[in-house]
Parts: C-alpha cells; sequence; structure tokens
C-alpha cells in the first residue's frame, strides 16, 4: 500500500522543480533499476515494487543504508509510473552532486551545446558510455539527465559517464591546449580525423546546431560526408557516427 | 470548415488498416509537406490547412490533377492532427505499391530484419537517405513506413528511398552473388570492411537483434567496437555508424 502523499511526492518526480528540491529522481522497471542498484554509482532512497518483484530480488533489496521497500498492487504503480507500461519496479535514487572534476586531459570529451530532446539526451550518454566516453559536459539549459525520459533511455549508463552542465565557452576557453572538434555540415570528412586519445568533440542542438561563440572557441570542424539528399542527421546518430570514426 | 465524416476519415488514417483501405497516409508541417509535394514522388489528394498558409503558398497548391484544399480553423486542425502541436498544414497523399524492382546490384542495400519502432524507422530512413541508400527491405512485420510518427520522422526522406517489405529470408536467398554483411556484437570490426560499392547489410530488431535463419543467409558478421559498458547501441545508431564506415 502507498499513501496519497507518497503518491504525490514520487509523482512529483516527474518535474525537474521537484527533483532539484528533494534531490532525487525515479528510475524503473526490473532491468534499469537492478543495473542502478548493481552499479552503486547511486544512492537508492526508496523501491516500490509489485510483490512479485520483492520476493524475486532478496539480494538487490538487502542494501546498505535506510532503504524503504513498498509493495504495491498494480493500479499502484500505474498511477506513480511515468511509464506508459508500468514495469513491476520504480526506485528512487539521490542525484550526484555536479561533476565539476570533469577532466579533459588524455581523454574524450563530450560538449553537448543545448540537446533539448530527453530521448536524444538519454541515447547520446548510451553512445558515450558504448565508446567509453565518460567526460559529457552540457551547456546550461540542456535537457535534465534525471528527467525520467533520460534516465529510461539511457538504459543505465547514467551510473558511468559524469555529466557537468555549464556555461560551455568558459569551460572552452579554459582548454585551450586540447584539440577541440565542432560537428557541423561543412568542416573535414569526420574519416580524415584518425584515432585520438585525447579530444573535445562538440555537438550542437537538434535545430540550431552549435551557436557561433562556441565555434569561435572550437580548433576544427568535422563533418559527416553526405551523399544522398537529406538535411541533416539526428544529434545522436551524428555522435556516434563521429565516436566510432575517433576512439 | 471541416465536415464531420471528412475529419472522422483524416483521423482515420492514423491507423494501418484505414491506410491500407483507403491506399493514403498523412504527412503534416509546412516543411514536411512541401519537400514531399515538391519531391513529386507521392500524388498528394488533398490538403487540409490553416488560411495563413494557404495564402502563402500558392504555388504549392496548383497541382496538376484534382486535389482538393481545404481551409480550416485551429482548432479544426488540433482535432484531425497526429501531432501534439498541430503545424498550419495537413496532407494526404497516395501510398506508392511496394517497390518490389528493388535491385541490390551495384548499390548498398539496407535489410531491416523487424525494425519495430516507428520512431527508428523513421531515423533509419533519414540516415539512408543522408548516406545515399535507396535499398529498403523490410522484413514483414516492420514498422509500417506510413505511420505518422514514420512519416514525420523521416523528415522528408521518405521520397527518396525505394521500400520492399518482403520474407526476408527468400529474398536473401535470391542474392547469393551479393557480399552480406549482418550487424551482431561479434563480427569483425565496421573499420575493417572498408569502403563498398555492392553490399548488402541487414539490421536486427531492437531487443531480438537478427533472427537466426536471417543470419544464416548473410555472409559475414560486422561488429562496432565496444570500449565502455552499455549493453547495445539503438538500432538507428548503429545503422548510421555503419554505413558511415562503408560507403
Amino acid at each position: 500500500m502507498i499513501s496519497k502523499p507518497h503518491t504525490k511526492y514520487i509523482q512529483s518526480l516527474q518535474q525537474k522543480k521537484f527533483r532539484d528540491e528533494y534531490g532525487c529522481f525515479v528510475a524503473e522497471g526490473p532491468k534499469l533499476v537492478s543495473e542502478l542498484l548493481a552499479g552503486g554509482r547511486f544512492t537508492c532512497r526508496e523501491i516500490i515494487a509489485l510483490p512479485g518483484w520483492i520476493e524475486a530480488n532478496p539480494a538487490l533489496i538487502a542494501l546498505p543504508g535506510s532503504v524503504t521497500v513498498t509493495d504495491v498492487q498494480e493500479h499502484e504503480l500505474e498511477k506513480i509510473s511515468g511509464l506508459s507500461t508500468p514495469n513491476e519496479v520504480l526506485a528512487v535514487f539521490e542525484k550526484r552532486k555536479q561533476d565539476a572534476s570533469i577532466d579533459p586531459r588524455h581523454s574524450i570529451t563530450l560538449v553537448l551545446d543545448t540537446i533539448q530532446d530527453p530521448g536524444n539526451m538519454g541515447t547520446i550518454i548510451r553512445i558515450a558510455d558504448w565508446f567509453g566516453v565518460t567526460n559529457i559536459v552540457c551547456a546550461t539549459g540542456s535537457a535534465d539527465i534525471y528527467n525520467p525520459k533520460v534516465v529510461q533511455a539511457t538504459m543505465g549508463s547514467l551510473g558511468r559517464v559524469l555529466v557537468l552542465y555549464t556555461d560551455i565557452v568558459s569551460w572552452l576557453r579554459q582548454q585551450p591546449d586540447i584539440r577541440s572538434f565542432a560537428a557541423t555540415l561543412d568542416g573535414k570528412p569526420v574519416g580524415t580525423i584518425g584515432k585520438l586519445s585525447e579530444a573535445i568533440l562538440v555537438i550542437g542542438n537538434e535545430t540550431h546546431g552549435i551557436r557561433n561563440e562556441v565555434l569561435a572557441h572550437t580548433r576544427e570542424r568535422i563533418t559527416i560526408p553526405r551523399i544522398g539528399e537529406a538535411e541533416s542527421l539526428n544529434a545522436a546518430v551524428a555522435t556516434g557516427i563521429i565516436l566510432s570514426h575517433m576512439v
């Protein structure tokens, strides 16, 4: 059983305002929840699940610290879930502090100039994790990584990347010695760059691309050569293609 | 003004059953509609738009044949639109007959083993168009390219690709002389394949990958090397990465 105020609290975490206020976010579904629990990167505050899930996962629930476990019926889970098809378990985790310590030396760092769509943001995090890129710097105003749609789309990769929201122009200015690339429509073909062990890759907004003041702080432009006629590539697809040539 | 039966008819085109019955599909928004009108690949049956759009596009409306133009108010457009934010114009186009003539010789052909998600299907079509790949063969049961979500996600590329829905096992069996690649987790690194002017690339379902009987009819396996820990890449992202190395 879940109380009315408890239901309201969980529902409120769908909104950034309340995620910021409570310092928490929601993850749903057996696979994602168990990955985040096992990853140990996020502290779990509470688990709300169907009795079947609770019975099947005694080890996962035996967590250090004080994790509340609430068993609910399907109609209750439906009420608190952000998914169109609720899936056995919902967990509340503590947001991490900003990863201000991101160090771009000796690694590849992804800089996102205001990715707006939560699905794209989640997919980009998953792509970064695939390619072993753990540094992600987001322009202030980018989609919130704790947005439930981002969390679900990352499929567990959220626990394996560092994310910093900041003024990316200032941030780029602080990295004068690192080779930086802007993904644009008029740069050098991505296949000519070669494999790199240290670089900054800037990906632009879905509609507006990279802002001029950001472009001014990158050294080189790269592009994915177009052979056909499509006007653009999805930002996440472009990120995947460039990283596959770069790492 | 739009009549009640007319409204119902347009709404019904959100469903495959009625798209098949009437042989029509819907596209929305000024950009997509004008691209499809200009492309000339699809015959337009009718246009339903706000008066402002109609006034601003006299040339687009002066179409050959008998295209009905209906002007509507915003609340009427909202009723017939499949978008969360309706956008000035909705057009009904005739579906093309199956592109049974797909010839895999001297080109790259994409074979989709049952892509389920309309967003992924649309993004894959847009990626194919970017890389100049016009042949797409879909396993029976894949997402319908005339699904409004696919149509919107293709962003106009729909008019520049050939699509065939068929039993892909039989289809692959008919192409014994063409080098075929299956995108799997255990193949040769994609970077080692080199550029190709003739090949078949098979991409699997979002959850289940490529079926064994389909794998049995491909010659080689390729993979996108994983450096980090993400369990998988989105099917559309994987398609983009492999094509970027292949074409």
